[in-house]
Formats: C-alpha cells, structure tokens, sequence
C-alpha cells in the first residue's frame, strides 16, 4: 500500500479533512469524519458504509498494519506530521487517525420497519439533541444487538464525529432512520406488530416487573422535557426507580439499564 | 439580599472566578466551581460541603429566586452582564450560573468505611481519569443510593468542574474518600465483611446470577487496560453479557447496569 505524504496543510487531496470543527456545523451530504482505530475498524466491518479517505499521523503507521491491511487497495492513505495535520484539522487530533467515510444509502423508516426481523427490539429516539447522548446511546445498542434506532426530526445527526466517536463505532453497527411525521410512525409500528413502550421517570411500571412482547420498540426523549404526555398516552410507559429526591439518569444510563433488561443478549 | 453588581472583571470580590479553565489545570485547594441551578440546589442540601460565593448572569436572577432564598445570608451574590461574566470565567458561561464551593473535611478511606451501614453498597474507581466518566458514575451512585465511593489515586478529582457538571450535583450527594494502597484497601474492606467483587468484560459470573451479599464493594476500572489481573484475582468478578464482536460497554453505562441490578433502590 502506498502512502501519501502530505507536506502542505492546503494539500487539495485533503481538502475534505479541513477545519473539521466547523465543518461539523454545516453538514456534510452524506459524508462524515470519524476517529480513531477501533472506529476505523469498526466502519471497515461495516456493509452499510464505505470508506473513502484516510488521514494518519505518521507516528501511527507502524501500529496500524494490520488496519491499514484490511483497507480496499483504492482507498488513499494520507500521511502527515503532527503540526501538519492539527493544521489540516484545525484542532490537535490526538489520535492521530482521521477517516472521512459515506452512508451507501439512507433507508427510510419504513424501510427498516420492513426488514426487521421476526423477534425484534428497537429504540426511537425523541428530541435527543446532544451528541454525547445520541453516540453513549449507540455505543449501547450495538453492545446489546438492537435491531435498529429511529430518531424523529428533532435528534441531532448520529454521524456527527463527535456522536461517532462516543458511540466507539455503534452507529456503524447498529442500522437506523429518521422520520418527521411521531403520529404516522406509531401507526407503522402498530401496522408490524411492534408495541411500543416508553421510559419514563413517570412510567406506571418498574422496569424489572414488564413482560417483554416478542416485537418491541423502546422510546428515549429528552432529559428535560421527557416524552411529551400526548406520545406517552399512546403505549405502556416504563420507570427505572431510582433514590428518592435526586434528579433523574441521564438517558444513556437508562438506554443501558433498559437494554440490559429486555435484550436477548447474554441469555 | 443584596446583590452586588460586578463591572469590572478584575474585582478582587469575584477573583475566585477569574480564568476557570486555566485553574481547573491546577487545583484549588479544596475549593471547587460548580455551574447551574440544579447543582447549585443539591450543593445547598450538602452537608459535607459550603458554599462559599456565587456569580450570576444578570438575566439569571429572577428565574433563581428560590434558590437564592435559600443560601444563607451571608454569601456574597456576584451578578454580572454576559460579557463580563464570560470575561471574568475566561470563556462562555451559556447556563449563567457559577458557585465556588468548599468541602467540610477530607474523610480518609478508613473513616468512610467505618461509617457504612450494616447493608451496605459502595463503588470502588480504580484509574478512571476521564471526568466525563468520573461525573456519570457518581450521577448513577446518587441514583441508586450507593453509600460511598472509593478512588485510588491514579483516579481525576470528582470535584473538577466537568465532573460535577455531569454528575448533576451528584458528587456532593455520595460520600467519598481516596486511598493511596490497594491491598491495604482490599485488606480494610475484609477487615469490614465487605464483599469486593470486580466488573469485567472477562468476569466469571454474570451479573444476573450474582447473589449479592450485603455488604458489597463494586470494583470498576479503565475501560482500556481495565482493572489489573492481580487485583481480581482478589476477588469474585462479575461481567455484563454484549453482543458478540463489539468492543465493550462505557464504565459508567457499566456502573448504571451494575447498580440497578445490585441497589436497593426500588426493591
């Protein structure tokens, strides 16, 4: 594999990996920048994906042999010293391993409705608009083997690298939609046989007591506002009890105490 | 009370305040910074901890009148426009709210443990250094009523401001003390008829066939090198089934799984 070695930061052949951050805010069309090895590898696993370029601190060949063995031979590796590349960046990468990848396609959320399997669990996210939350929340999807996550309109975007690199590859593993219309998505799930439930701190039953249906999808919101009252009135609604007088769990801690829960993984 | 109006962000009244970033670096000698109402409120009900003074965005102060009747009468209330507000932290303060507090005493390991409950549920940090990390764990323990936690020195400080900031006041809610020598902690905790057991990806036993004893010392560690072999080696290990081929869970994911399964809370 040939390596590509950057010496000016305007390098065009690496245009797509400048001034990140504010990039970050724009959007991208589909393309996105993700960090790291096990990031890398994961999206390298991943059939719903393709890599497109590859920006690496020199320091960092050598360890990564057996990633950059595993990368199609068309891909290019760009490589560059620290002060070049943090100047591409615009920050200090300290990983060392920037990777600019695109979504083959966006399934809607009937699509992935449709290709769900028979035994299912799924999330639906609601006004989740923190990257943290969305890519902790990933991070634990994957982990659990949820079939899919549907965010509505108001979710920021999974493939924020940020979301990314907190989901340490998880929305590279775990398929997932968007959808604007709550109401007509309810309806769909009804349609397949998918009950839905939603987490609540106001949930009318503890966690631990809920018989899981065969085809499930759990709803998160937001940790302020929670599910609006009018959504949660249209399922059963879960509750995490917790010590009296202390705020609340953040929605990533109860993504992973719920999944825990009701995934099959590990039984 | 009196509010006293801050123009010039050199007043030597608002010094503490000055340049937080820079001085989260290098520690405060007891002193802390926390940010926003919610904190603020748990760090009023702390009786481990004082408030010693605050700095307030003007626009701030209305929408904090219970609050601020509750501090008591003679803590220095600071407000200030956004821009000398921002020119005094050294940087955007978006919730508009700053306290500076100090902890009562520092309580040594052995002084906590010798003021468990009979029953009693502790979590034991070993090497976590992220404070994104540090902050999830102590919201979590505040949760589910853990009754201490322990940190061994390589552990961040739980008062750093982000670490606070994340765990939602919870830091001010759990008792907790470091110590520097792991076997003789692991010593004390025998000496006690605390049960530690360790929560690995590698452990023995799965956590839903764990019988909790109940006096119990939860052990997590790093998610990269995770906790050393020689020390779980000491003791039960527990894990958390994932999906096979995914990297692992976040340690804080890891302790909410773990807590809920073991607290009492909620039982």
């Amino acid at each position: 594999m040939e390596l590509i070695r950057v010496i000016d930061p305007h390098d065009p052949r690496v245009a797509a990996f400048r001034d990140i951050r504010e990039r970050d805010l724009v959007g991208r069309q589909g393309l996105f920048v993700a960090e790291g090895k096990v990031v890398l590898n994961v999206l390298l696993g991943a059939p719903d994906y393709e890599l497109q370029s590859v920006l690496l601190l020199e320091s960092r060949v050598a360890g990564l042999s057996e990633t950059l063995a595993r990368l199609p031979a068309e891909i290019p590796v760009h490589v560059a010293t620290a002060e070049v590349m943090n100047a591409i960046a615009g920050f200090h990468i300290h990983r060392g391993i920037l990777a600019l990848g695109r979504r083959r396609g966006v399934p809607t959320a009937a699509d992935l409705l449709a290709a769900l399997p028979r035994r299912t669990l799924a999330l639906v996210l609601v006004g989740l608009s923190n990257h943290d939350n969305i890519g902790s929340i990933f991070r634990n999807a994957a982990a659990f083997g949820v079939d899919a996550v549907f965010a509505d309109a108001s979710c920021c975007d999974p493939l924020y690298r940020k979301a990314i690199r907190v989901s340490v590859g998880g929305v590279f593993r775990v398929s997932f939609a968007r959808f604007d219309d709550m109401g007509g998505f309810v309806d769909a799930l009804a349609a397949k046989g998918i009950e839905p439930a939603a987490l609540s701190p106001r949930g009318e039953t503890e966690i631990g007591a809920f018989d899981r249906p065969g085809r499930l999808a759990l709803f998160l919101g937001t940790e302020g506002e929670g599910l609006p009252e009018t959504l949660m009135a249209r399922m059963r609604t879960l509750r995490i009890a917790i010590a009296p007088g202390f705020d609340s769990l953040n929605v990533a801690a109860t993504s992973a105490i719920a999944l825990h829960r009701l995934a099959d993984v590990g039984r």
